[in-house]
């Protein structure tokens, strides 16, 4: 908003244009959009809780009596900041649910929401400079990322862990009323901190789960760090041996100053409607689709000859390859990143939900048997990475073979999920968890956030909510087991 | 040791062969190896705590109370080892002073000395287990190192704090008696916290002082993850996507299997004679000895022309370039990974100790007139990366000039400091914290680890260490401070 033409740096530019931001410009429907995204993300987090995925991080916070700051949603009691942050940015990511800012490939609210809710809470924000910092927060991730969509997971890192540091560090800082130079010293910090290795890959293990809650963390500390007058290098970003180069092997030094991205970034968060990976969900919709008018259906699985799914390049190791694994997952982690089958359980069941990986779905042989006859064709689509589409053909024993193309997925801005689809998307995670009068009040308390005494009122609400809450019967779902 | 011979993965022979290590088949001189880093790390970090350098961790780790478990050293109160190790850890790299396994090029001691106390301390582990797990801590970290000596920092990242990370999971897991299979999953969780920018040569900034505190910390918390049933990748070294790959562009898949070292790494750990980066210790060691022949002078350094040095190619970004920060270094941590600087204010004060870097010392300008001299020519020298040598020239106002060659810097294997030289390093450091009765304490302490209640006694001995204790007229320099 000023000074960013006088920066000699991107982090210099990103904290001159942004860390200052006046709360009082940001617009109604800016808030709403960050509100959704807070829903969205609180809403995952606590399916996640309930289901028993994605624990270890609860389970090390609750190890050891960290200081009262902040809730460990879903614990009935409050730890560390930075506890409370790992282990609950690590419950929203862990169904692979949270929202995503396709075009910086980016699952921003898992790290940032998280972050935000545990300093603000113990430093006792308002609710509107909680959402101010998270606007500004939101901005500073995708900004970062579609520097370079896509390299960061080619060169064996997630963006959203790596990148995500630097967005929490400027969340955290903002709420600890730092000064922008301090921020900026906050950045560099944690560029020494930025981590997160998509290896997990190799085998499903679950360790990704844990990467946005450690971003968070992380951000919290460089902070922390740079509050006490530590000091990281403002050329972070671009220089030879910075975060570009060193961690996606792209050289940004002439193109920084002319990218530019959307005047709020937080109303493109897209959230997720099935809880998989991203590139599934446009090849599950296309599958979805052909059952919708009939060409398919679970009752006639032995018809189908191939499902032949055409889309970019990148899906390809993420989500087709190596076959093997990606046929028989391993466990429900590496079901989420199989397109064969996860495109076969939508077939067979008409959908995805939070029970759809779970062990007893993975040791179904019919789903194998299906996902076995897909086949996967790299082709450039126009409308990837701002949307992630795909093609579907579905090839029958007779020859005959029928096609759906989905350009938008589900949740992107070109095809977006409405009020009332997130409302149900939160309702759904949340039948898994509460009764639907204390999901009604946490609804509530997260609508209000924008008023007066919000943030407190929130804050109480999760800190109230605990174990006994949950609904039984699903809570022995524990993921984390193997299969 | 074992079944090393049918390990699939890096990590699967790393911890098949050395997590388990009988701690009864170690070797009095590899007890004797490991207690002398541990004093040396004491010192270090000591003499930094003492000086006021690298103090954020403290502060960060004061400003919250978390469970009283481990000594933050030099504070007179005990922390959670998490914050224990990562401020600890920090003191022990702020003055550069901490000692390298050179064939490895990674600080081990700075990472693992601190997390090995403050889990020890912790767990009320024994002297004896502490040694071996520090053992397999050192082996850790040389196997992974010698893979990959410096492409790492070649490619923007610290080798001692990505690779520093998987050594101290190990020394965690194996001081909170996880299962070996746990501390397979150590490692791969410790793939997603593995961090540590080279970005601080950009500006001399300080965050390179916090690196192995933070991996020491790390480690820690992947080894609790790893004990709440947390899993990580097996192939997090060598995959594709896995850390060779990611951080040091190395493919390691053609020679892991057949890679070695000694049998106790611990043993080639050098001391640091010099607080500067090791690439400065040869120029500076020759510098030292032309003075020493007589041939150079402070009180001549007007007849000093040209000062060359000629050393490996890998010297160049990290100590002699860009020319117009090593000439005038704007803070001390930029002085010390300055050949031209160090080089300079040795000859000037007949050696390098913990004052040498001062503000004080850096607003001279008789050093940098002299560095300003100073010009590099690259060199294969066959010592290198065993040792980090180099050669150099001074020619004089008339034409004259004379060369020394440092083969081996003192230090390294080829030319070990003594016990006495070690014993005399300890005893300097001590002099800016404690009166000699105190540090006699202490090195007694040190000593007395491999025997009965040692360890008990050490962590009494470390936990009334406070900031009373330190000699006022030193703790006021605060190398923190911009310049």
């Amino acid at each position: 908003m000023n000074a960013g033409s006088v920066a000699q740096t991107l982090a210099e530019r990103l904290v001159a244009e942004w860390y200052s931001l006046d709360e009082s410009v940001i617009p109604a429907h800016v808030h709403a959009a960050t509100t959704r995204c807070i829903k969205d993300t609180l809403g995952v987090a606590l399916a996640a809780r309930a289901l028993g995925v994605g624990m270890a991080g609860v389970q090390v916070a609750l190890q050891d009596a960290s200081v009262p700051q902040s809730a460990l949603w879903g614990a009935g009691l409050r730890v560390s900041m930075e506890d409370a942050a790992l282990a609950n940015g690590m419950l929203s990511h862990a169904l692979d649910f949270d929202d995503t800012h396709a075009a910086a490939i980016v699952h921003s609210s898992s790290v940032l929401v998280p972050a935000a809710l545990a300093v603000g809470e113990a430093v006792q924000a308002s609710g509107r400079s909680i959402l101010a910092a998270l606007v500004v927060g939101y901005q500073v991730a995708a900004r970062l990322g579609r520097l370079a969509p896509g390299p960061f997971q080619d060169n064996g890192f997630q963006a959203t862990s790596v990148l995500g540091t630097f967005a929490a560090a400027i969340v955290a800082a903002r709420l600890m009323r730092l000064s922008p130079d301090q921020a900026l010293n906050a950045l560099g910090i944690a560029g020494s901190m930025a981590s997160g290795s998509m290896a997990y890959l190799s085998d499903g293990s679950d360790v990704k789960q844990m990467h946005p809650g450690w971003a968070a963390m992380s951000g919290i500390r460089a902070a922390k760090f740079a509050r006490a007058g530590f000091r990281g290098p403002r050329a972070i970003f671009e220089h030879r041996l910075g975060i570009f180069h060193s961690f996606a092997r792209v050289d940004i030094t002439d193109t920084w100053r002319d990218a530019c991205g959307a005047p709020w970034e937080v109303a493109l968060m897209g959230p997720k409607p099935y809880p998989a990976c991203l590139c599934v969900h446009a090849p599950v919709q296309a599958m979805l689709q052909l059952r919708s008018e009939g060409w398919v259906s679970p009752d006639r699985i032995e018809d189908i000859r191939e499902i032949r799914c055409e889309g970019p390049q990148w899906y390809r190791e993420l989500v087709f390859e190596p076959a093997a694994s990606k046929i028989a997952p391993r466990t429900p982690y590496e079901a989420r990143f199989s397109a064969p089958w996860s495109m076969a359980r939508a077939l067979l069941d008409g959908g995805l939900d939070v029970r759809s990986f779970s062990p007893e779905k993975l040791s179904d042989p019919v789903a194998g048997a299906l996902a076995a006859r897909t086949a996967f064709t790299a082709e450039e689509l126009p409308e990837f990475p701002a949307s992630f589409p795909a093609r579907v053909t579905v090839t029958l024993a007779d020859g005959a073979r029928r096609s759906a193309y989905v350009a938008h997925n589900l949740g992107t801005p070109g095809n977006p999920m409405t009020d009332d689809d997130i409302e149900a998307k939160f309702q759904a995670c949340m039948a898994a968890v509460l009764p639907p009068a204390r999901a009604d009040e946490l609804s509530h308390c997260i609508a209000g956030l924008v008023e007066g005494n919000g943030a407190q009122q929130l804050f109480e609400c999760l800190g109230r909510l605990d174990p006994a809450g949950m609904q039984p019967e699903i809570s022995t779902y524990k993921e984390t087991e193997k299969c």
